[in-house]
């Protein structure tokens, strides 16, 4: 800094990484707390790993993320400078390093979820965030994992959605086996496969026709195929309709019938599963983007904000960490993208910005000769798990309870030499501006009566 | 990566980012939630900042801190790569930042809490993290804020302590006003007389006499004055006693008697914010290296592992935001650094180990053709709240039961056709084997009676 820059840094936030007012992050956490107990609901455990994994690590896959935030230390010495270490951009390849590292220790199926910031450097956009929460859950199996968890995975996402209380929503769900099949029995498979499905997954987003010049055009299928492909991708509905257009198609590929299987264990098991038919649709244009995922797959959609696209979307896979070991890792899991949700559902008031403090009582202090008797009823608040402020400011009482106004604490509680002396405190609802005497010793379950808890 | 490398990568975690397997992040996560719902109980509202800041921001004092990490993108294009980014090193910097930017929106006095880990590019030993956990509670005025702020910190420091479970634990109590006093009346004020602190704060860790003669060779102080900073430095106990030894050396000085009538106000009401006295004592040897404290500080002590350090620590400061903004700012706040304390606590065996997933019941799978019935339990089960995990691999019974024990899930319901036609379920207790015939319609109640919940 040199001696002409003022000395006054203008605080300013940096573009993509987002921060919340108090209010806005209270509203933040307890979303965050429902969805980390839908997820222990299910009985999956917790992980964490650390920010930062190394280089290698991270380009695991042969390349390294053209997104990805690497570290180095301006102030150190010159030859300490520079690091091996990288910022995570996803929680799935340090899922795959951590099980593959602590692989004698963990139990399989290995059931864990995730829950923490990832890191990649966005140009910056609107909706576009280069720091976001990640709430990732994933079902790990050592050599095989039963179809079956591919059914209940839709089951955790319900749960957490229904709980979430932000409006209807669809849990779309395919299967890639099915799309591979009828490729395969055209002799369409590898790369070629891959970049079908691909095209097929934009049908979301662009034309038929155009999907269908692509199809032609990059990918060299025949248009019978294509016509077929078309078909099959256009297949969208209950689960039972679908399976049975599916069956009515005569195909007999294996892989297309373990795909079809697959999916009729699925639908099958929601009922019991507590999925009801309204949320589920069966989709078959779904393949989802990424070339990771080997069989069943999923979107979800909240109904009313569709322009949000998919906000809980995975899929099957067949081996989560093969960069990493030799032990053969099948998985199911998904992902929720918390960040970008909240804010979407924050600036078109689905979400509202709740209190801006924890705090249901506020102890105003009219006397502070006895400042004793204000600690001491405080005291007795928190310790029977109300949480309390005591205003400890030299105010005068009105500033006192326009601060709980302000903060939007539930209780003022208000008591002076004449209060003192009859062994009452005034009980003030902010929340309607009623104000009751409460003798001292019917205090703690009058405030839990009004307080409901 | 070359054609010639392995195609296997060793999977290894990072010197000095710790993480942790799930069964002691499930007790990881059981202290934090004890720290956030004891900041919770005294009203401090959370806020999380950013990951990242502004490089400019993190050098507002005008020094890039040595050990911080900086960021940039490898893989962008050339023009792209250089950010103006690095990682927080503390959540303090980022609290001034905040505050300043939103000070508008905030309400005054404005208590925060935020749990975040935070980066240090520390040099690899042990017990050193370079990514750890700072949970930290601050109480920021906006031009004043009542010393009587100061007092009320003990208290959430107790409060989070005693509920931890860790042990007995002592507040050590100091201003640094009184020795600050003290040094004015002898004509030593500013850069010296922070010095003398510095010096004066290394009594808890080298022999007296060593501080003596820094004291006078570094410091210059005259005999007298190190004899009474000494005498003043040694007197440590009870708040009373230490009050009233202090009153016998009939300073005058105003700054000493400012720091004395603080250290009195905070005394003298910690018996009514629920402070024993063995939990509390005041040490003027205490003035924490910090040169940001000017007057209460805090520290706390394991009384049974000692060698551990100050697990809580923090005090009173004039300015939190002055490289930000002209408002001006008091506060007083706290720190805990949970991840240094956590992995000694563990390796202590103070903290062990917890279950290795949320789920209490395991519903087994003998039957596969009735997987409606195994889910809809589940499915009721976790309805009414218990963390339910479903069996779904294809194995014996005996398998299945074993993976509950492995997991530490502690029961496990079973039911084969026997079962299903009497319409009962066995419920096998794994901490103590006993099994037990419970009919369906009790199943929800009978579980909760095991589980005390």
């Amino acid at each position: 800094m040199t001696r002409d820059e003022p000395s006054i840094i203008q605080p300013r936030a940096v573009s993509g990484f987002p921060e919340w007012l108090p209010e806005e992050e209270a509203e933040f956490q307890r979303l965050l707390t429902i969805i980390r107990e839908g997820f222990e609901t299910f009985g999956f455990t917790q992980i964490e790993t650390p920010a930062a994994e190394l280089m290698e690590v991270l380009a695991s896959k042969g390349e390294i993320n053209k997104q990805i935030y690497a570290l180095y230390r301006p102030a150190a010495a010159e030859e300490e400078r520079e690091t091996d270490l990288a910022l995570h951009f996803d929680l799935t390849v340090p899922l795959a390093r951590y099980v593959a590292m602590n692989f004698e220790k963990l139990t399989f199926p290995f059931r864990r979820y995730q829950i923490q910031k990832v890191w990649r450097g966005e140009r910056s956009q609107k909706g576009r965030f280069r720091e976001f929460y990640q709430c990732d859950i994933d079902v790990i199996g050592h050599e095989t994992l039963d179809p079956l968890n591919d059914a209940e995975i839709p089951s955790v996402i319900y749960e957490i959605f229904r709980r979430l209380e932000i409006g209807d929503f669809v849990i779309r769900v395919s299967n890639r086996k099915i799309m591979q099949g009828v490729l395969a029995d055209a002799g369409v498979t590898g790369e070629t496969a891959l970049d079908v499905l691909h095209v097929v997954d934009r049908l979301a987003r662009i034309d038929k026709e155009t999907v269908h010049r692509e199809l032609m055009d990059e990918c060299r299928l025949s248009a019978s195929l294509i016509d077929s492909i078309l078909n099959i991708a256009g297949i969208a509905g209950r689960g039972a309709d679908v399976l049975q257009k599916l069956g009515a198609l005569s195909i007999t590929n294996p892989v297309f019938i373990l795909g079809m299987d697959e999916l009729k264990l699925l639908v099958k098991n929601l009922g019991a599963l507590g999925v009801p038919d309204s949320a589920i649709e069966v989709d078959l244009s779904i393949t989802r983007g990424l070339d990771y995922y080997t069989g069943t797959v999923y979107e979800t959609f909240l109904r009313d904000y569709t322009d949000l696209g998919s906000v809980c979307s995975g899929g099957r896979y067949d081996n989560l960490a093969s960069h990493f070991t030799t032990q053969r890792l099948p998985g199911v899991g998904i992902s929720i993208g918390l960040t970008r949700l909240f804010a979407y559902l924050l600036e078109a008031g689905v979400v509202k910005p709740a209190a801006r403090t924890p705090a249901k009582v506020l102890v105003t202090v009219m006397e502070r000769a006895r400042l004793a008797d204000y600690f001491a009823v405080a005291t007795a608040l928190r310790r029977a798990g109300i949480p309390t402020e005591v205003y400890l400011e030299d105010k005068r009482i009105k500033a006192q309870v326009k601060y709980a106004d302000k903060k939007g604490i539930p209780l003022a509680l208000i008591a002076g030499e004449d209060e003192f002396s009859k062994g009452v405190w005034q009980v003030k609802d902010m929340r309607n501006g009623t104000q009751t005497a409460v003798p001292q010793n019917d205090l703690n379950a009058s405030i839990k009566i009004l307080l409901g808890v």
